[in-house]
């Protein structure tokens, strides 16, 4: 069972970042700025759209980490919590429910 | 407090993709194959990216929200299960550590 | 013999812009405002990596117009003349000419 | 007056491509294949989306610059002539011309 998390990643990227220990890829990546951490995060997104369409498992596997990693980080140096995105994700997921129950669809 | 997980999140994919509910919407995206959910995941990197920029903290979170559900889509598609990537960012968390502490720096 | 350019494309763009006709793609899409032309490119791009992946020629040609189009609105809505992208291409490919040269490595 | 021209910069790309010269950053680009090929070009249009965005025209020159070059590597790579796409480029300006006429509007 895995019990790392997406907020426990969230936690450690704004640890690294508020230490700015200059051996931290973290804190270097944050103290360039948002333009470079959002780069970094469309290229992981290139990466993963190209790793998909190659089929290989252990590519997107990797790729797909990389992406949710500088994603976290754009977040925090924007000052969204992740809780929000989910809290986004979740409200969209009901409203679903919702509309289709209303057409007479189930979930 | 936020209860609702990306886990959560992947199940319900799951559900959708294999109801094939016309009405769905992941259905829909699923059934127009890999290419088709690789573009709106590469789409959405670049909103990402956009609203990052403009620093609007609401589109950053639709927009982030936008990116994961479709990451967690090419993901089910391509048969990687969340819990690899989970566990890569884990590996490399614990190896990063281990590399800070081998140079006397701690986490 | 093709001799439609991008120069003649970079000035199409230019009027139509002025022009502000509202069946204009091209006067709506800068109307909206630079973020959205810069989305549209982001799009593009991806589309054209996913053709490219694909090897189909035909989607790959109509991907890359649609690419240099929408970087043509960009160019144009922030201001660079396409002849200095041309201009600063041909530096380059001067410069790497001396220095392969100076390597005794001919272009 | 810019006499540089992109067929001139397809042509020095089929050349060096051709080439194989280990120290020309094309055929070393074109070695390492398509998926990286196409990598860099989805990067090169995350880096022109963000310097579109900054407002910075130096950088956006110089990005747009790196991303018709790789755009052209992508298309040589891949078989299409860049006469291909102006001409498709071409083809849909005479057509919008066409439609706009239909409804009285001149172009």
């Amino acid at each position: 069972m895995n019990n790392f998390s997406l907020e426990d990643l969230e936690r450690m990227i704004a640890e690294r970042a508020a230490g700015g220990d200059p051996a931290s890829y973290t804190a270097k990546l944050v103290g360039r700025g948002l333009p470079k951490c959002t780069q970094k995060l469309g290229e992981e997104a290139v990466e993963t759209v190209i790793a998909a369409l190659s089929g290989d498992r252990t590519e997107i596997t990797k790729e797909a980490a990389d992406l949710l990693y500088h994603l976290l980080v754009v977040l925090m140096v924007t000052g969204v919590p992740l809780a929000d995105v989910l809290a986004e994700l979740e409200s969209r997921t009901v409203r679903t429910g919702l509309e289709e129950k209303a057409a007479r669809k189930p979930v």
